[in-house]
């Protein structure tokens, strides 16, 4: 059974592209390949697209959602897609793209104002909990990628582990997080913490209306302390 | 933006099936509605279309699986897979409650075998990962069954996490497990530790392979004393 988690391997996806944070923007464009906007007006088209695209699949999913959803959502002509997407696909794999960047985005700022590391995981967990209330399509859009998209459904999960395992490591360096003598441990602990804060965002983000605030108080506690008395 | 996501909540899946642990296998057959096995060799046949349905679906996905792809695979004729289920979808929802069940039967003797509960937690995710690893295609099915079958996923991460309630729950009784003061507590750790075991499962069980025992021990490291030093 090969299957779509079998054989490539996690190396490829870094190999590819390196981290998503390093991407260049003006080497590598929103659009299918040759189709990048020139001009500011084309990149607010483009914008226009992909912000309709994501109502579109986040409403219908990827084989109801459809390109004249898309256009007449975005009340742009046909043809004007096709200046910038070869086809539905291309457009689903930018819009997975574009919500693990706006994710990204989202709580860049409340870590970067936060002085001791787990206080600032707990900043942002609270930062994504209330980011999904408010766009609970992220949850359809990458969970939806493992099947329309997978390359782009590992990257979106790798890109975002290899972010919390930097921020631990420098973390570990400063001596605010504890750090385990194994080579592996700042990976493991990057996607344990990342599958709390799928999981925390499923339950009580887009599913559930608790305080974000006292979610994260219990969640951080763990994080920091841990459940041995 | 109804959504498969919004709307009903999690009350409808608990008040009317309870935990999964809790369903009568006498009441409630896999098969379609009337159309349970009344011999042992039926339900023998009902064993093998299951496991059959497990395959194709792992393999080709719910779309592009068939129901004569499922009968070639178990040797049974068209109509008998008729005589126990009503249509794809109802096999679908059948193969997505029998691997939750997999999964929990699997992880129970060693869970049954721990004195100690957050020892018991770590021994139940080694078991997992060592699952997962030769099961890759339980992380295709449950996770399509988000798009096929949204209320038997929900019910599976509810379930799961409420069995892991209870034995948070059971252990801080015991004074084992650091008792927070909020009625919330219990369920976040839950989830927490459900989202962990998850992600830690495709990562190191599904695509990764490294030792199970080491990024257990590392990950059960967290969950009894975190990250502080």
């Amino acid at each position: 059974m090969a299957g779509r988690f079998g054989g490539q391997g996690l190396a490829g996806i870094r190999d590819a592209e390196g981290s998503a944070d390093a991407r260049n923007p003006e080497a590598s464009s929103p659009a299918s390949e040759g189709k990048a906007p020139r001009t500011a007006r084309g990149q607010r088209t483009l914008r226009k697209i992909l912000d309709a695209a994501l109502e579109e699949f986040g409403e219908k999913g990827f084989s109801e959602g459809s390109i004249v959803g898309i256009t007449s959502r975005a009340r742009v002509a046909l043809g004007t897609f096709y200046t910038y997407f070869d086809s539905k696909e291309a457009v689903f794999q930018e819009v997975v793209r574009d919500m693990s960047a706006q994710v990204r985005d989202h709580v860049a700022p409340v870590l970067a104002g936060s002085a001791d590391t787990l206080e600032g995981e707990g900043r942002a967990l609270i930062s994504f909990l209330e980011f999904v209330r408010t766009h609970r399509e992220v949850y359809r859009i990458i969970d939806e990628a493992e099947f329309v998209d997978p390359e782009g459904f590992r990257k979106h999960y790798v890109t975002t582990a290899d972010r919390i395992a930097a921020r631990l490591q420098a973390g570990k360096d400063k001596g605010e997080v504890v750090a385990m003598e194994s080579k592996l441990a700042t990976e493991v602990e990057a996607w344990a913490l990342m599958g709390m804060n799928v999981f925390l965002g499923l339950r009580f983000g887009v599913w559930g209306k608790e305080s974000p605030a006292e979610v994260t108080r219990i969640a951080n506690h763990l994080l920091q302390s841990g459940l041995r008395p």
